[in-house]
């Protein structure tokens, strides 16, 4: 019986009911956040939120029950599970902010749908190899970070008061959104050598981040050639098979020609 | 004769005529702009658009006549009925926007010079590989905007009071525009954890964008290199073909060599 | 007498001098810009600007005589000549802006220097290979100018009054330099489905300067690869043409002996 | 005893030592910022920062008794023993910002940790490749800053009054940031023709920046294919090889066939 029920749950038609379901909340949650609508239709929204929620919370106790230890090995499994408990604890007093998680529902759809699981499965996949640049980055914004703390945090309390404050606001000077009429021009009033911490950071930043694109392309194009280049590998494999398959019947040949005589 | 009349609308010379009023057209759309030019010439160019206009109607009336049903095979012929089409719609009353449309005849150049057409062709045939990122972001920006609405729209009408404002807000500080000083400092006034919100979404989408790019990189790329792989596989196949044929000839030799004897 | 002047001048040793004359002429137009150094020795620094500008005079005479029409045949040699003239139209009335182009005799040096020269050539001929692109963006800016000019140019004269203010505005909204807080929420005050053009400009112009990039960088690959690929290609010929040889060596080897019987 | 004392220092039970002295002297660092943890426990954290700089001294001088003068030979040697002279010196009066300067002991993770040192080395090793547009940029960037001097000095002194102002707002304008509402715009005002100064450069300069991205990425996939073409180079040369010992032996049977006779 558990077999055949994860043969249902695993079913092309019990996956698109699920993808339905998710879509369906998922625009309830949207309609929700428009206070004319939710003046007329309010409790129906409500019942069909909570309906869904049912829905889910029977299909991961299927799940749990069809697959038994096999269903924690599997990370999306464990995704669902999570996305699932983040909605059934009451979303009240302390916890008021996960109410505003239940959207999160609608990334359930990734772990539904084979090709978004299969492109989610690539991005993630892609950080290890940038794991370095990413160590460098973060000693970076730390190194940067102690000292633009030291330096300016007297004077700039609200930017760089607390090491907190510093990574934020370095963070915003690594994206170059208003680094300059923002940030370091008021600051050069005060400190006039500012420029000589502010100039280097922006380029070190934007040069590790261009490393870490780079590594991306380049593991990206990487695969892509060496796919390309298997295929061309076993054409020439079989050809050479073949020219040397030729060459050893002529040698064949040759010792029966000697047999012969 | 619907033939012939084919033959001259595909005809070189019939295209230099069309690419000649496009741009005579665009001109005095141009010129158009300009109050005191408008209040000198106002009736001429007035008159010259009419004509063009009319010139297009006719064109298009030519070619429906010409290739008939096959007319509607092809997405550029439509393209060319549909700005036709809306310039034909009196733009008065609520159509007063449709004015400012009729600009858009200028893109009849697109389909009039092929070397355009196969440029534009090229952009939108790598659209469709991108299509499991751009549902994602998709995604991204709807769950993002609902939980964007959820927390801060009570606080910040302007920014977060419906799931559009969210929506366009989210697009602006994914562009990175005033992200920081524009909109998630004022916002983290009020609600001081909301960087655990922005940056994460900064760091996702920028990522996703990252991710389109090297879609587009990579797919121009393999376009490129299996064309030249392909001329090196050519050439390899016809030096492998002729030490094969050598070899056979080598081998024909040798029987013959065993048949006299 | 004309060849020894023109070995003179294409020697290293003349070369070095000409590339230190410039630098000596642009450290003097820097120290130019500070009023203080202008009080004290301004008299020797434009002594010796006057000075450089003779010898640039005398170096063009003697090129122009030494290597006659030919002179005219290589572009370098007439950017020479236009930075020269340019120096010499007298910088006052209508020309007092050409005061600030004489700094451009530093470009000079591009000419000179043999590797820079080459760079700036790559940078160039990489650009006709971008043509259609260009051409589209070209396009783009255009129809979106007179459109924009229609539609808010009465309410945001400043933004869209005229054809060229448009231009430039939608230059920087590409650029997304404060597009949103800075140009479209204004004008959406006004016209509240601004976002409707806005936002598809941002995303065209935007995918069409990624195209250009990546035309760039695929060229520049293709380059690099095909260069690689050429001396693979090269490798395997010698070594397929020695496996071919041995092959005829083996037939004519055979054809002996059937001779020799 | 120099050598066993150098094997010692080379050995990873060292090197981890070495590791958890520096991300402790970080953590210090880090939580010295904190006004309140340093009222608290101020003295603690800088004594533990002295005994930190005890060690690494301490470690410095055994590195240079056990290597001798082979220690000047490294590079990143002469890097830690700068770092640690850094931090010697009394960080009072003119040398007070030296004291901001500590944190970068953290940067001795990177001459510590194989891993990072290599890519540090990566990183550093794409530069001299670049030179060739590096030298240009500055040029760009030293012709635009004195015409940007000599043309907008007067009217705008805060952002062009001196050669280093102008050349701090070249760097803003070319990073986009504010470019144009922050400056060309209110720079238009007094000079209307201020775009055909800043637009070329924008397009130039952003050109060069791109040309500087492409040269990056194309070294970083040549080294990727090289190393993958060479592995394929020695797959077909071994089978070329074997084709050819078949063919020789095809042949030296042939010539024995011709002797027995």
């Amino acid at each position: 019986m558990r077999q055949s029920l994860a043969a249902v749950l695993s079913s092309p038609r019990w996956e698109r009911f699920i993808v339905a379901i998710i879509v369906l909340n998922s625009l309830v949650l949207g309609l929700e956040t428009d206070p004319g609508i939710m003046a007329s239709f309010g409790p129906i929204l409500i019942g069909l939120d909570t309906l869904v929620l049912g829905i889910f919370v029977i299909e991961i106790a299927l799940r749990l029950f069809a697959f038994g230890p096999r269903f924690f090995r599997d990370p999306w499994s464990i995704f669902d599970l999570t996305i699932v408990v983040i909605a059934l604890i009451p979303a009240s007093g302390p916890f008021q902010i996960l109410r505003a998680l239940r959207i999160l529902r609608a990334l359930r759809l990734i772990s539904v749908i084979p090709s978004l699981r299969r492109v989610v499965g690539g991005l993630i996949a892609a950080l290890p190899g940038m794991s370095s640049i990413i160590v460098l980055m973060a000693m970076l914004f730390y190194v940067a970070a102690i000292m633009a703390t030291n330096l300016f945090g007297a004077t700039f309390p609200d930017w760089f008061g607390s090491l907190g404050a510093s990574l934020y606001t370095l963070f915003q000077v690594m994206t170059l959104e208003s680094w300059s009429m923002g940030i370091v021009r008021p600051v050069m009033e005060a400190h006039p050598a500012a420029w000589l911490f502010f100039i280097p950071f922006i380029l070190l930043s934007t040069y590790a981040v261009l490393n870490l694109f780079i590594g991306v392309i380049v593991s990206a194009m990487q695969g892509e050639s060496e796919a390309e280049a298997s295929t061309e590998r076993q054409a020439l494999q079989s050809e050479n098979a073949q020219i040397l398959a030729e060459i050893r019947a002529v040698r064949a040949e040759l010792a029966a020609l000697r047999q012969e005589r």
